[in-house]
């Protein structure tokens, strides 16, 4: 495997036409590594983020699914390309933990879509928010053990077209309703089931940057990392603690150890920055993105 | 060690005289073991949590600080023995980690003065919220390293009076701003570094459910178990996080895992009933302790 081979385009060989930069060409650790994920801008189209990112020399794009829908995956997929970009991921499956038979079914059969996708928009990673606690149930086991059994399910689909599923660890907080997958570890232990070309992890800094055993957890995570994301934690927390995120810098992490464990893990993908913050949805996209550029420059 | 042994009070040898209930003498896993911290019933001064306890057959009570400030040592010792309460925990020492000298040492006088009170208090334990980042830095290393500096230093203090500090885990979303020891884990390996009769772990639910490697922490704490204290999560979160808790049965949180871990890990003591709420707080102390009860024996 190459430094560069970490990431979905290198590993699975899918084509990513179009794009200016693609992951196994991105050598340094410079601007050219920054994708912006669409959620930063959550009220433009996929159009218009394109467009934002094609005006600031943004070479990738993490896309959620939603914002595909809206206009098609096949228009979608024409988007991207046309604006030079690469995707470094969709945003997102999992949700795994149904109450009954039939939700679950229905959790795979959209997840199967949703790497169906991933495929045709050539993205590094399909992440995944695996789910919360079962509706009406207190088993974090059994939760856990849903969530393995579902990625297990999905692994043949994602085989076969060359993408890899990207579990995130989400911050504790969201333990009970969004996801049973709290800790980079967890993470891990849980990838490390399956095959490394079918199943990663995706470190996501807001929701890991507390743990005391996070440069352990990414160690482990070698050859496995999928995708980076990075914000902030803001205090105070907002009342939808969803949206505590801030520009990198503007809270109290410290990026510089998590992207060393990173880059030493021999992960060499986008970094994507994906903010959740009411401020920074009602800024101008374009404000938006020169801030997000000019910290990624100063503190990644 | 005897089984009851892992309480300050069966370890230190701490008379703890006009108590109804030692924890020396807890056998079952009733209600005998229920102790109410004083959080749950915030409005009340100690002696009327002290007789709320007493009108409902409460044998221990967990005591706060700033209620014992509020009278006076003396006065504050002589209203829980004359109550027939033993005090299972004295809340709290720690907030290590201050950005300067003078501040330290401040906040380590203000930490030998609670080992006294808990001392004179008779209190199992002194619990210790470490403390978050250090302000204006974003080093978590740095801030775990002056914890541990801390609490080494005040060892001595421990250890001549016979209390134990109990190190709680606080949950992941107060790392930044209310403690660095962010899990059941973290806290064990803090704790093993000092003498187990001066440092031990407090357990609480609310900031610990969440966590697939809980079960192992509560294991590897064996025989330094000085605390237990429950509360449920309850969702949505409210805007202070701090207020999230429930009457135990009202959230998502498993006890008996949790519970029976604790018990195999040898833990005989108290039983704390915590709850940070504004409804709670707004109801009447006596609805209050009659429903912590309730929820205790079909739960605990």
């Amino acid at each position: 495997m190459t430094g560069a081979g970490v990431t979905g385009a290198g590993v699975t060989g899918a084509a990513v036409t179009g794009a200016g930069v693609t992951g196994a060409g991105v050598t340094g650790f410079g601007l050219e590594r920054l994708s912006l994920n669409q959620a930063t801008v959550k009220h433009l189209s996929l159009a218009d983020a394109a467009a934002l990112c094609a005006r600031h020399g943004i070479s990738a794009i993490g896309v959620w699914r939603d914002r595909v829908a809206e206009v098609g995956l096949d228009h979608a997929v024409a988007t991207v390309r046309t604006a030079g970009l690469h995707v470094s991921s969709l945003c997102r499956g999992g949700f795994f933990t149904r109450a009954d038979a039939e939700g679950y079914r229905a959790a795979l059969a959209d997840n199967r879509a949703a790497v169906a996708e991933a495929a045709e928009l050539g993205a590094d990673t399909l992440v995944l928010v695996c789910g919360g606690l079962v509706p009406g149930r207190r088993d974090l086991g059994l939760a856990r053990r849903m969530v393995a059994d579902a990625i297990g399910d999905l692994v043949p689909a994602v085989q076969r077209v060359g993408v890899r599923l990207g579990i995130e660890a989400l911050h504790p907080m969201f333990c009970a309703d969004r996801s049973v997958i709290s800790s980079m570890g967890e993470a891990v232990d849980l990838a490390l089931q399956f095959p490394a070309d079918a199943v990663g992890v995706v470190v996501d800094t807001y929701n890991v940057w507390w743990d005391a055993r996070l440069t352990d957890g990414i160690a482990r995570a070698a050859g496995r990392i999928v995708g980076y994301q990075v914000g902030d934690w803001v205090l105070p927390l907002p009342r939808d603690t969803l949206l505590g995120r801030g520009h990198v810098g503007d809270g109290v992490i410290d990026f510089r150890p998590i992207t060393a464990a990173i880059t030493a893990a021999g992960y060499a993908g986008y970094v994507e920055v994906e903010i959740f913050n009411a401020d920074v949805w009602a800024a101008s996209a374009d404000q938006t993105a020169t801030k997000v550029q000019e910290r990624f420059a100063a503190i990644l």
